[in-house]
């Protein structure tokens, strides 16, 4: 049996996600639980569409009048995902010092660990604030890269903005990778220090508020050289036509979007007002979801479960994230909850 | 502005391949002219499937029964190209040693070169043969992966099973990638010798006999252990599941690909005829596509091109890859060679 590379051996062994999520109500994974926008209802396409290379163009255009960029500064990948790893893939180079910022996407680690890197970890801090003062003290110039999702997931952690330009001020000679994957939510978007700073790449995700998890869209932002050579790194065919197609439709309904994230950060703030009246820790954050440490987190777990709803236990030991979907949905939650804790 | 790593920094600049393609006849990627089954006319879907993490279980059991294989000895990835990236990232370490034989599809040298291996090339013949004797010389231990694809892109040429063994049997220390996304057109595999051979990894693409080329869907297949450091190394949610659900769709109906191929077969000796009547030198090889070189390529490609028939030039100077269509569109292009050579 050949063995592989020294830094993948090292890897933990991967666990498959769960099957068969679709019959339950899904406030596990921070999907968007409103379906994406209604001009995708009866979506049909022509069978010959399928057989073609997919093609860019007229999406670029779309995404940059949507996110205000140039087309140049910007980059459409598979998933969010597909963009972080080809940020490592070209500039992290083996034995890179990269700084992560824990808990948090596991993919980060996961990405820099197969480039061979040299991980330098900070803990958020124990009421989920940022480390701010920790992480500049750790840059160095043997920093190549930091990353961290903002908000961050699975703390809800905001860094605000002016925290990200002492950042990337402090961090000459580092690629800053900021994950916007759940920036909506929080009505906050550093893809406008772009133009100001040849060190920072933004990346963000359709699976979120567009709610197309599915499909795996994604895009990346940074100034035009930067993107040329992140396009350099891989196929020149990685997102796929209909993600693209459906993106589209999915951008010409902005307001859609918009109504969502309200109903969000709404149903959020229900959600944590009822934790806190039952007296559960509950971190409201600025995502999409809250983090609540119920006494008995295991038994809430397969208790919902039965009842049709996953919610997920995170690596924070005794923690568990529930996703925030429709009012419908959320007052279905409250009354098992109310019977949980009768 | 910060430079990406050595070695993606000595890669060539990225072009982007051309767009508007829908509207020529498309003889150029080697796409599957006829269009995926016909199961998928009137192909539709509820929009809330969009917005669900990808699910692979019933795909992999479907895969598993039209290939032939054990479920835990196969990987869906996005597209082949996916599929190749992977089997680097957890294989080859910077400076490890690469065999590719040349000229070959172009992500084969672009993956090594990021990881920063030192890449060993062997010319095909100059009857476009394999050269077996040279691959077998070069390897050596410090070979870490030898990567073809059989049959190759753009030459067409077959590697036969025996010699694909002889390489397995040299290369003891080394992974032996088969890039088969044309191999159905061969009418031959190296998936049986993947129980035998614990360095062999086979890679394959719905893009060509699926025509699916749109979705981004391949597959790799490897003994049980590989295939768990494999799937080790990437997002878990990297295949969409539209792919997903068409795929499945495309596998239900087999005799429409087989019907494909045997058309394919038919128009690609029809066409190598009508080269040799014309005295032009085309070597037909085994895939979906022949290779010509004509006295002047150049003003072939515009002349075809006014015409609305896309044709490739390849890295090969003077030579031009003719993808194989339906009959009814080789027709036509037998008609515009005519005209061009009157």
């Amino acid at each position: 049996m050949i063995k592989p590379k020294a830094s993948v051996l090292k890897m933990s062994p991967y666990h498959p996600p769960i099957e068969g999520r679709a019959k339950y109500m899904r406030l596990d994974f921070n999907e968007n639980l409103m379906g994406p926008t209604k001009k995708l209802e009866n979506f049909k396409i022509d069978r010959e569409f399928f057989s073609i290379y997919p093609e860019y163009g007229d999406f670029k255009k779309k995404l940059a009048i949507y996110y205000a960029q140039k087309e140049e500064t910007l980059l459409p990948t598979n998933g969010a995902d597909e963009g972080i790893k080809i940020v490592v893939d070209t500039y992290v180079d083996k034995g890179d010092e990269v700084i992560l910022i824990e808990p948090t996407f596991p993919m980060f680690c996961v990405y820099a660990e197969i480039a061979g890197a040299k991980i330098k970890r900070v803990s958020y801090e124990k009421d989920f604030s940022f480390p701010i003062e920790k992480v500049l003290k750790l840059i160095s110039k043997k920093t190549r890269l930091i990353v961290f999702a903002n908000p961050n997931n699975p703390t809800g952690t905001l860094v605000e903005k002016r925290d990200v330009e002492r950042i990337l001020k402090q961090a000459k000679n580092t690629i800053v990778l900021v994950d916007e994957a759940y920036g909506k939510f929080s009505k906050q978007t550093c893809r406008d220090l772009i133009k100001t700073h040849d060190n920072l790449i933004v990346a963000t995700s359709f699976s979120k508020v567009f709610g197309l998890a599915g499909l795996r869209l994604g895009v990346l932002f940074s100034q035009k050289k930067n993107i040329e050579y992140l396009s350099s790194v891989r196929s020149p065919y990685s997102v796929n036509s209909l993600a693209v197609k459906i993106g589209m439709i999915a951008l010409d309904d902005p307001t859609y979007v918009d109504r969502y994230v309200q109903e969000v950060i709404q149903e959020r703030k229900r959600l944590a007002e009822f934790f806190t009246r039952k007296k559960i820790y509950c971190h409201e954050g600025f995502a999409n979801f809250i983090l609540i440490k119920p006494d008995h987190s295991d038994k809430l777990y397969e208790f919902l479960k039965e009842k049709g709803i996953l919610i997920r236990k995170v690596a924070l030991k005794g923690y568990v994230r529930i996703t925030i979907g429709r009012k419908d949905q959320m007052d279905t939650l409250i009354r098992c909850l109310e019977k949980f804790y009768e």
